[in-house]
């Protein structure tokens, strides 16, 4: 999943000076690095925050520990797809409305996202607390997308089903995306992970 | 959910003296007693041993940490889903299946376990480390109902839907269980449980 998004506004960006507009990533950037080279329990916030050129304190203030930098993008994700939710027609099914939220997603993933892909699915592999956040991870945006169908009115279990779906859907597509021989585009794929998993709802009997 | 489940065998049987016969139970019963007392947090594997009658030793032959200990019943619960699954009729649909599976867990709960429940709860409630427990059980069960169905042939996409599809319904069905005012059998509010579910996925669009 992605790392960290390139989005105009987070929850710290009125609190981060200037002259590091770009701290966010590099301390995602070298974490990753960090976790690769000599494994994530070795590594401290200090050396995250040195090998970004960076001082603790401007880590604390992206992050509040070591495993939050591998789930950086939870929060712009789930924003993004109760954004894309919330604007889909009236007339939308739940499904059309969590496939709306998965595209508006797709479209901020930067090659950035992309590129970090690989390493980071590497690092969580290696770690089982990393596993375990990312786990979570994928529990926070299936919530996410359930909050977003409720707030249209949709029925609780209909909004919790869909938002389950939304993720696998998620899960699927952004594991092609990131695979290198993969020409496809991120929405693309998005778009026929959910038909796959609309068609997959019909054959639970 | 079930802290711990009588069941005749599980993970450590082989290695427990006959002299603590119930140390898994009263392991369980005496954390959540001192995690409501006293918080999560301050209270140690000492504590709890100590507490039960037992050593710490004995604590970590069945726990690996006091963070597990609430989560005891989720290999036995996994198992339960599994057989049950496995036992399903040939014609069964992958819904019927997982249903099959989550009577066969009901039918192993016992009063133990619903006197446990509201407590369990409300110490869950009280730590952000249990909470994440607690999901990750969730998912873990999910994927334990998937597995099963993928051993009865169940395509992969199919078999994650209903394995999250039992998981919701599981949910649902245990809080109403351990609700004091509950006069209803476990399995029964796990079938009601299950046709709500049903229903909501043909609206899913």
């Amino acid at each position: 999943m992605a790392g960290v998004m390139r989005q105009p506004c987070h929850r710290y960006t009125s609190t981060m000076p200037r002259w590091e507009p770009d701290a966010r990533q590099r301390l995602v950037t070298a974490a990753l690095r960090l976790f690769s080279e000599q494994g994530y329990d070795r590594t401290t916030v200090a050396e995250i925050a040195d090998a970004a050129g960076l001082t603790r304190s401007t880590f604390f203030r992206h992050f509040p520990d070591k495993r939050e930098v591998l789930a950086a993008g939870q929060e712009t994700l789930a924003r993004l797809f109760g954004t894309g939710i919330a604007a889909a027609s009236e007339h939308a099914t739940p499904l059309d409305a969590v496939e709306r939220g998965l595209v508006a997603a797709a479209v901020a993933m930067t090659p950035f996202n992309r590129e970090l892909g690989p390493r980071l699915q590497a690092v969580v592999a290696s770690s089982t607390e990393l596993q375990e956040r990312d786990q979570l991870k994928h529990i926070g945006l299936a919530a996410s997308m359930a909050d977003a169908l409720r707030a249209r009115g949709v029925p609780h279990a209909v909004a919790a089903l869909a938002g389950d779906i939304g993720m696998l859907a998620f899960n699927e597509a952004y594991a092609e995306w990131v695979r290198e021989e993969n020409q496809e585009d991120l929405a693309e794929l998005l778009r026929s992970a959910m038909s796959r998993l609309r068609r997959a709802a019909t054959e639970l009997g």
